[in-house]
């Protein structure tokens, strides 16, 4: 599988496009937050070192340095998401004959699911943060990039919430009852979290 | 300006976060909507030849073709988004000093912003129009990339509002009333559509 963070723009939505299970959705939320972490650092950075916002320099400057080490980690999700995914297909491919093998087999699509969950539920942990820093930049940045802070609000709310469509979706597949449990209560909570951050955030807008 | 679809998504996103002023929330509305086609085309392909879904196939192929139409459309408007932009930095750089000057750089600057909230509002039209086939998918496709649908729903919704805030921001430049309430008055209902269509939409899922 190639690296997806190195693909064209154009290469990776045709292959999103395709018949083909991956990347899909979950690929896509990392997408949507590393984009909305390199939003947020946008706003930061153009209000770094402006005249008139002297006062809030330090804070964007730490705004802006959480927001790159977060758009960093998502980027790398991108391709993390789609290898999770691939290798319940893997698990799924492994020979079930013997009880042995079918043994195997269930052992290791259980655990290639589990895997599946909790990288998305990481990257709607990390979208959830982008918000904080997105109501800062919304709140004390440049207004003239009021629309590129708010651009990253929705699209960490975006992030955050696909996200947990796919953590979801994997968890249905899990036997574990208490692994599944204590994810889908997270899930749950950081959805609830994206859409309340929002809220407030896009209210603070004049624009 | 290089071709910014043609760049890498991590050369892509680290052009975003830094302080030039495109690309920005604009080219990110329309990625986020190229991406919202891709997902739903995804589904749509999911769908098409598979056994239990004969009776949509049809429907499905349509969708497909329609959102690949809107996925190569909204993918050059990532570009289109920040030519737009940086024609209004253009058009702010002409001479001054004369009257003749000054009324021809007004001109200019006026004619730039017209064009600047004209290419977003086009965004946010069509980021709706692929709500519908969102919905479509999410009802009738493979309920096995049902979070994929999700994503392609939630992503479009993103680059509408986004969309939507770029032309509010540029509206705020433009002397021209009329032209300015027309698209004030459209964005505004575009903005409630995508709202109301991710609602509808996401009351179909059963994950």
């Amino acid at each position: 599988m190639p690296v997806l963070k190195d693909l064209s723009i154009v290469d990776y939505l045709a292959k999103t496009a395709s018949g083909e299970p991956v990347p899909g959705g979950g690929s896509s939320a990392a997408l949507s937050a590393a984009l909305a972490a390199a939003l947020v650092e946008m706003v930061a950075n153009l209000t770094i070192g402006r005249k008139g916002f002297e006062a809030v320099d330090a804070e964007m400057r730490a705004v802006a340095e959480k927001a790159a080490g977060l758009r960093a980690k998502l980027t790398a999700d991108i391709d993390r998401d789609s290898d999770a995914y691939t290798q319940v297909l893997t698990a799924f491919q492994m020979p079930k004959t013997t009880e042995a093998e079918k043994a195997d087999r269930s052992r290791a699509v259980q655990s290639a699911f589990k895997q599946a969950a909790i990288v998305p539920l990481g990257v709607a942990r990390d979208a959830v943060a982008i918000m904080d820093l997105g109501r800062t930049v919304v709140l004390k940045g440049n207004p003239n990039a009021a629309s590129d802070g708010a651009a990253g609000v929705l699209a960490a709310r975006m992030a955050a919430r696909a996200a947990v469509y796919n953590v979801r979706i994997n968890l249905g597949s899990i036997g574990d009852e208490a692994f599944a449990s204590e994810l889908r209560r997270e899930a749950a909570r950081l959805e609830a979290e994206a859409e309340a951050k929002e809220r407030e955030a896009l209210s603070l807008l004049t624009i």
